[in-house]
């Protein structure tokens, strides 16, 4: 037997307004007791790129049901809503619903790619808005709702067609000339890991933990990194390289921010190099 | 079939110290299942009166259900705890409970108005307290799992006439000798929205999109502001006026904070006037 | 009737990233209906001890089920992972998932002490894991989302004496030549309330309220603070020492943070005199 389906959030509207709670309150007028999961809502403003890693990050543990992603810097603009069904992934037909802004397809793509994909056009299940800039409570969280009562997504509107579906850039992630690798910052976590767009495989085969790494940004050498399994394998304030939780490799520190050590942001471009192999 | 009763909580507790995860617990102690939703937690620390305008913008999407909401700079003193039932609203009989300092009649107000009141006087169901500080865990949830248990509001104390609950102040906004409007600015949101306490009637019965209004606070001109839809009708550092989602006016910027831009404040007075028909 | 066994959270994982989205997607495919407490997530990262005062604050009042708590600055070594079942408590039988690195046990004990433990060395039910730094969602939160299905604490893994698990010093508290007693700061709350690890009973048996009583930091002296019920008993500035609802006493002002008037810290030692008898 099935369970209910479970609505995962996720939102750049920040945890002090109350914007979270409205979407809570709209779930839970149609179907009091939803599972409902706060993915995260601190997602930084009106970052789309941001937001569509985050989604990314949590595709591949999410519970069956209905994911709301909302970062919509074109909200109540002509930029569609949309409600795009996953093909597989962790439980079959995980529905995204959120604005057609890029957002959403990372994340789609991690769960097998996008089947059915409707716009949200169908007023009749719109909350009668006041203003038109709180898409998530009066369109999003409403077809969430729908479809937790047992809607099927086609009720939400007309398909459309998943190649038409906006779609930013990916991270960077490229081998350079001389062997090294050029890998962005996809993500300083809340402890201070700096997460590349690059995996273990993007570094060769010929790594061993202990290996030394150097890394560099801006054009200038961060110092180098050993490539250990955890956290409490690094001496204090020795720099180290790990394959992190989510299969990426990430720079860290022992019990200690790398990101503030080192001065690098989300966004910044790394280059990883193994001197060995290139001397 | 109605569902279970949905438990809606606001307070000033903070995420850091787990004061909200003592109401759920305390609520879930008397009832594992029931259905929680934390409507913000990060009202300003000990703002009472921020506090009943975030409730306010909350009311007419609440979940049938209970309400607690705590900010109560007075808690353990003389002040009363209460519980009040709107008599009208989204979802009939709606129950707050809290302080009585002020934070609940707005709320209550837009559901209808009060019902049945009472003072939470039956220590019965009162938590025994290892000091008098905290009596959303130790009275006022306790109050809210027994009516989730189906009790009823006058298990919960003696009646008490709804005109002796506490008011406070409503947000100023008033038209001046010249035709324009001075409002207070009842919140600035996460992305730096500045709400204002009026709406667009309040502007008179001829504005159009891209109208442009004059705004100015503490006698200083802030600039001009375009009347639009929505934000992203305006150019990059242009000025906005729209109706919000909450159906009042709002200043803002695309895609930046019009709070930060400008220098404004929650309370701060804003004058706005019609250049065109004030000439 | 039991209802289902509550699964309660308390980590230093933050509310940016997604980690805490992860722990309740992990239980909720497992048990999409499961109730799920989030306790607090911002225990200061990597303070193992600052999060077992912050558990053993939440453990009077936990609701009937397992409590996930990760503080774990040595997640992939050898370090355990652990689960213990308390003997007492509220409810019988909650049980403790985390890692043994001593941030489990100063609530068990409050719990009536720790019965069956287990160290969690099965694999059958953790996830496949990319990288081994992320336990709470690829072991602990698996763990729990077992239990919450039905299982027992010995399908977790193999018994271990509860005598072996890492424990930290307490908090100081002791009473000094003179008679004054000399206090750690457990606790500066989101008000700025400053709790220390003495309660009543470590000040002596003659103390009334409105006693006045001197406070030392560092060896200087904090002033003089009245001992009173509740915060509005003070006058504004006046310094104030309670009893607080975890019945410690806490050093306060009215509608102010004590913590920041009086430049201290968690960790600080306060010493508390009283004039009176020492003269």
């Amino acid at each position: 037997l099935p369970g209910p389906l479970v609505i995962s959030l996720l939102t750049d509207y920040g945890l002090v307004d109350g914007f979270v709670g409205a979407l809570h309150s709209v779930v839970r007028r149609a179907v009091p007791s939803a599972p409902i999961i706060d993915l995260t809502h601190l997602v930084t403003p009106q970052d789309v790129r941001a937001g569509s890693m985050a989604l990314a990050r949590a595709a591949p543990y999410l519970a069956p049901g209905v994911v709301v992603a909302v970062v919509d810097p074109g909200v109540g603009s002509e930029r569609r809503g949309v409600a795009v069904q996953a093909v597989g992934g962790p439980a079959p037909g995980i529905t995204f619903i959120g604005p057609d802004n890029g957002l959403l397809p990372p994340a789609v793509d991690l769960l097998g790619g996008a089947g059915t994909c409707v716009e949200l056009e169908d007023r009749g299940y719109w909350l009668a808005a006041l203003g038109p800039t709180f898409a998530g409570r009066d369109i999003f969280a409403p077809a969430a709702a729908l479809l937790a009562r047992g809607a099927d997504i086609s009720d939400l509107g007309r398909p459309i067609a998943a190649e038409t579906l906006e779609r930013l850039p990916a991270p960077v992630c490229r081998r350079l000339a001389d062997g090294s690798v050029e890998a962005e910052i996809t993500w300083v976590d809340h402890f201070g890991n700096v997460q590349l767009a690059a995996g273990p495989g993007d570094l060769g085969a010929n790594l061993r933990t202990s290996h030394l790494l150097s890394l560099a940004a801006h054009g200038a050498a961060l110092g180098s990194a050993r490539l250990v399994r955890t956290f409490s394998d690094l001496a204090p304030q020795e720099l180290g390289l790990l394959v992190d939780s989510y299969g990426q490799l990430a720079i860290c520190l022992n019990g200690a921010s790398a990101a503030a050590h080192l001065g690098v942001l989300e966004g910044d471009l790394v280059v990883v190099s193994n001197p060995a192999p290139s001397r």
